[in-house]
């Protein structure tokens, strides 16, 4: 039996002031750091240890692995840092407030830009300060991997390459691994290891700062997952 | 010119209490934290930012490069830790206060075991818990790789294969490069690329947490070096 924990990011500044993040490179609030000392505190309570560490580019997720990682004396593993992993790029959405989104284009249509796969937000130009291709972290990506808007499907589709060629292998050798990520990354990974549907993939929501375990047989299906609070 | 970053991790708890370190994987002092903020600081000021960072498996230099990185807002970079840029192992003398140890072998004995690079502290035993092969994190290495004592040519002699495998690379690929790591790692490092005599090496004293800056040219020799102050 395989475990991988899963950890979306401590409360983010702009969770705070419910803004629309995506790719925006906002810090932890105060409540945050909180949250990822309590994670790690759980973790090693719970006695769990990792071999190798997955996260993003966003230091809202780095930051939460770092504090997880220090923790349980673990910051010594190796970890490995992605675009893959970043949260959902919410294209011209970023930086808005989600309640003045709302009154602009109605609750329904931001509810379905939040939650709905098939759903994609307004795009950005390649002229907007938002484009990735106007920051230097994603300097090696080609054109075609730079989003100027992600629907969640299209973060499944940048997701899972990742998953298969760098996560997959860790597991296959019984690595302990830890992935601190995003709301909308996890929700990606979730619909595939869970093989869930539109439906339950709307449905679904990931607390900030909250373990997730999920058990995996030896060929990768779930077994069963939990919260570890 | 190419130019790379040598950081010595801020002040640990053992610096401050005046006992041998070597492998034991002591956290930052208080100080410590404050020194490898103002690194950051010093960097940020002078325009510096990094491609890529190196770091051993010790607490202390990889906090002062998550330190230094977040104040220059560089979190996201790919970061290696290796044990190769651990802190010279001391043997025996590890969580001995120096001033003891002085007492016990005399100072001009001491002195030799800490500066000159043909002496070696007494061993440890493979029962001693200090032994790396009691550790986790080394469980890796192979049983030669695994060290009983060091002096700083054992030191030199594991830092440099990492540096011309990983570390080189980098360089030629034109890559800023910081490492955070240890004043006989360093100091090993140094006497490599500075070509230091024996005698220049026993005077070569590194401090914590301030940035020293390599100028090399095409072929890394050494055009000058330089500490941000």
């Amino acid at each position: 039996m395989k475990k991988i924990v899963l950890i979306r990011h401590g409360e983010s500044l702009w969770n705070q002031e419910n803004r629309f993040t995506g790719w925006t490179d906002v810090d932890l609030s105060e409540n945050g750091y909180i949250q990822a000392k309590k994670a790690g505190e759980i973790l090693k309570k719970n006695g769990y240890n990792f071999d190798v560490a997955f996260t993003s580019l966003l230091k809202r997720a780095i930051k939460t692995l770092h504090i997880v990682l220090e923790e349980l004396d673990h910051l010594w593993i190796p970890e490995n840092k992605s675009w893959h992993l970043n949260e959902r790029f919410y294209g011209a959405l970023q930086g808005l407030n989600k309640l003045e989104t709302a009154d602009k284009y109605g609750a329904d249509q931001v509810y379905k830009w939040r939650r709905d796969p098939d759903e994609e937000p307004p795009a950005v130009t390649k002229e907007d300060p938002r484009y990735p291709g106007n920051d230097l972290r994603y300097q090696e990506l080609k054109e075609a991997e730079l989003p100027l808007s992600e629907n969640l499907n299209d973060t499944v589709a940048r997701v899972l390459p990742y998953w298969q060629s760098e996560i997959v292998p860790a597991l296959v050798e019984n690595k302990h691994v830890i992935i601190s990520a995003h709301g909308n990354s996890l929700r990606a990974l979730i619909k595939y290891i869970d093989n869930l549907t539109n439906e339950e993939v709307i449905a679904l929501e990931i607390p900030t700062g909250i373990p997730l375990v999920y058990e995996l047989d030896d060929d990768l299906n779930k077994i069963r997952h939990y919260y570890l609070k």
